[in-house]
């Protein structure tokens, strides 16, 4: 037997592995034993409920157990939870996987305090989720904001650059992280290659938010994951695109630019001591239904996806866009579809909703359709209700608010840093003004006109005279502002603080 | 009509509305509907799901769910979820009432980060849970530790003394919130009434984490709740006696001298933006269900545990204990029993489960057992069980690492102050030293002995004389200490700094 056969075995070994599910097994079992509880949480294993819930609650209540004897600590885990993560490591190749019962919030939050002390300055894009924001502002590290792309066909922001991160590597000193989120919202990615092998080349750990791709592990089709690609910890909302219940997420570590040690101790502090295990069983069972998919059943949800692309396509009122830039790759779970006759984004997605059909998220012109990652017979379901939906709906749109799709001017590039840090922000009073007289003054707020849905401003950024005279030109354009109704009439909150 | 019936009339209107589940219904109604998932979460209402999950996770994956149109967003309610939040804070009386689905432990990091900005002080007891110490390291707060009672006869720590904060609020200067903990794990309550108004005559707020008097809301005979007494932040762990799902908690506020909008800004930031429906319906349900509880209901439940205790008490080989100080109120969900045949406490527990009742911990001597808030036929059947499990196991002690119960000293009660603040220590290297070296160093680790329970060393603490002998004393009288094997060989871990 030479090496090829060792590694064969290896591999047959691990596929056997992967269809183990210890965590849900062993609750499994435990309920089987018919077991007392003379412990937490209330409901003792469903006994204890109100009649009305049983339907939906007494099957799961049967798992939703604690830290007792065998049922391992997900804090300190040793036995199966330790079993649970390591199979998610080895399925994904990471070097130690953990779960999350508390979102990719938590896995950015922990990801971004292991790494950061107070002080420290981080590449971070414009357009990333909130909770990064949020985990920056905690740890008081100091952003330096690279632009992202932007796809006009789409009309969506898109990633970092990496001949802007190239320059920003040069210019900012003490950079102690770069955190990246990739693919975006919509399914689009683009190839992080050069761009981790950029930052490592200085030393620089490289953190991704990669919520939207747990499924990427799969291969083709599907769009390359960072975690192949060398980034130091990626962060997977399991539960949207795999067989997880929702806060159900994933954070993998590979090399050793980021402490295993640290991370757990972060994860320790943000989530509960009480740690759901019907969470943590169903992460189990999703990885196993991952592990489990031969690539014959791949190919035919990549087969299946790209029949529901191409019929919502040929739907009368609708057509499916993808981006303009071919070397971003489209996550073929994700569908984008647009109204040909003029009906605005908000009033599509509310036109499948009156045929049951309900999308992930619109915008001024985008439906997200989101596709399960199985072949099911429902796909012919949504179709024929799509197509009643658009029937139904004349065209034509009451939405005056947008006046045309296309053509809005992109903001120039720039490599931004805050005037009022995160942390600092939150003591400060602030006013409200007229666009015009902020100019110099701090932004108390993020101003995200869309499209083209990339902040502008940033909470804590200086309003500059350029980005006056853009925003004036967006809101002739008829741009929308998110959570910002004053913008129309040309107000904005800052700072109140020496002018400068 | 008279203002009499008025009152009344409201009150029937409040049970009426107390019986609606907004969340629940709303999401049963929405599932009934027979919607098309073109939406996250992956496994699609349970269509996506690996056969061998289908028994405990179909029912429960139908209404997990995401924000679509008509399900509310948690980070900024307006329909079921405000109306969800608003029947709870009816029930209990708070002004504002958020649900969590991060456990106590975000309602303790949110309250805290929410009250002390870095560099405050804060006075908190000595035996809190970590999350309060996490809390204080993430805002950056200085605690200044209060000695915490303790109860020679359950050999428990308990709570603080009123003497010992009047005595912190006369000598420390800038106290920012005052944090308490009650009732202890195991169900101890102490009357925070007196403590709470010298605290508010001082114009400070009043933290609790009530994490395990969730059900205090009930009245009689479950001792009083602090948000009754006036406490200005009370958090609850609704999954550990209600019938909530595990990580299902609530956070109440009263009175203004803790912001509203700074709670929810934290809880956004520290809690999923994708939080669990589940766990949101079940804390609906659960809130539902205690306040549907008649008078008779809860005088039923009352006797029934009153049946338990002393059924109990009756088995040869236990007793149940109780505090000695009568003033302490008990939580008559919580009964802690002891061996009378020499086992302890880790060995009784075990004993118990090889009959398969499992109990929520175990300590030296004591076993907790966490009761049904219900009237439950298991009950019989727990108690047999418990028979046959104590006769199995004729009794003495295999355990040799505790010499013999009761009179442990009490280390002098002190205020006192970290000499490395907990947002400092984490950068710090530590080295280990034998204990009688470390006089005058700053303690690396926290130090808790059982017996008394209490940490006689907090992380960042600086050792003193006192200490090392009282420590010594412990070890001589068999004491152990939790997570920490080389106390036994007299070894420390402190952190490496000059000396003074």
């Amino acid at each position: 037997m030479g090496n090829n056969n060792e590694g064969k075995r290896v591999k047959v070994m691990k596929k056997m592995d992967q269809q183990k599910t210890p965590i849900y097994s062993r609750l499994k079992a435990h309920w089987e034993t018919d077991p007392v509880s003379g412990h937490v949480p209330g409901h003792k294993y469903g006994r204890v409920l109100p009649e009305k819930g049983q339907a939906f609650f007494r099957d799961i209540l049967k798992i939703d157990a604690t830290e007792i004897s065998g049922l391992d600590d997900l804090h300190s885990p040793e036995e199966m939870i330790k079993e649970g993560q390591e199979l998610v490591s080895d399925l994904y190749g990471s070097d130690a996987s953990f779960f999350l019962v508390n979102g990719s919030t938590v896995g950015n939050l922990a990801m971004i305090l292991s790494v950061c002390s107070r002080g420290d300055r981080v590449l971070v894009q414009r357009n990333c989720h909130k909770s990064v924001l949020n985990g920056l502002e905690l740890a008081g590290a100091e952003p330096v904001f690279l632009s992202c792309g932007y796809d006009p066909m789409m009309e969506v922001s898109t990633s970092v650059e990496l001949d802007e991160l190239d320059e920003a590597l040069k210019t900012i000193e003490d950079v102690q992280a770069v955190i990246l989120t990739n693919p975006n919202y919509y399914g689009l990615s683009i190839d992080l290659k050069a761009i981790i092998e950029r930052v490592h080349e200085a030393g620089i750990p490289v953190l991704v938010d990669e919520a939207h791709g747990a499924h990427f592990v799969l291969g083709s089709p599907f769009p390359v994951s960072a975690l192949e690609l060398g980034a130091d910890v990626v962060v997977h909302s399991a539960h949207k695109t795999l067989p997880a219940m929702t806060m159900g997420s994933f954070l993998h570590i590979k090399g050793s630019l980021v402490s295993r040690e640290r991370i757990a101790y972060y994860l320790r502090m943000l989530q509960s001591s009480s740690p759901s295990y019907p969470i943590m069983a169903s992460l189990d069972l999703a990885r196993s239904y991952i592990a489990a998919l031969s690539k014959e059943e791949i190919d035919a949800i990549a087969k299946e996806t790209a029949k529901i692309r191409r019929e919502l396509d040929m739907l009368d009122g609708i057509r499916v866009v993808v981006p303009e830039n071919k070397s971003i790759a489209v996550d073929p779970l994700k569908v984008v579809i647009r109204s040909t006759s003029g009906r605005s984004g908000f009033e599509l997605q509310r036109d499948l909703e009156r045929e049951g059909v309900f999308s992930e998220l619109a915008d001024a012109w985008n439906v997200l359709i989101v596709l399960p990652l199985a072949v099911m017979d429902a796909k012919h379901d949504m179709i024929e209700r799509i197509e009643r939906a658009l029937q139904e709906n004349a065209g034509g749109t009451t939405d005056r608010r947008y006046t045309r799709q296309g053509g809005v001017p992109l903001f120039p590039k720039k490599i931004s840093q805050l005037a009022i840090q995160l942390d600092q922000q939150q003591e400060l009073p602030s006013m409200e003004c007229k666009l015009e007289d902020a100019i110099g003054r701090v932004a108390a707020e993020s101003v995200v006109p869309y499209p083209p849905g990339i902040p502008v401003l940033l909470k804590g950024e200086r309003v500059t005279e350029e980005v006056v005279e853009y925003l004036g030109e967006l809101t002739r354009l008829g741009a929308r502002f998110q959570g910002n109704e004053r913008m129309k009439s040309n107000y904005i909150s800052i700072y109140k603080e020496v002018k400068e």
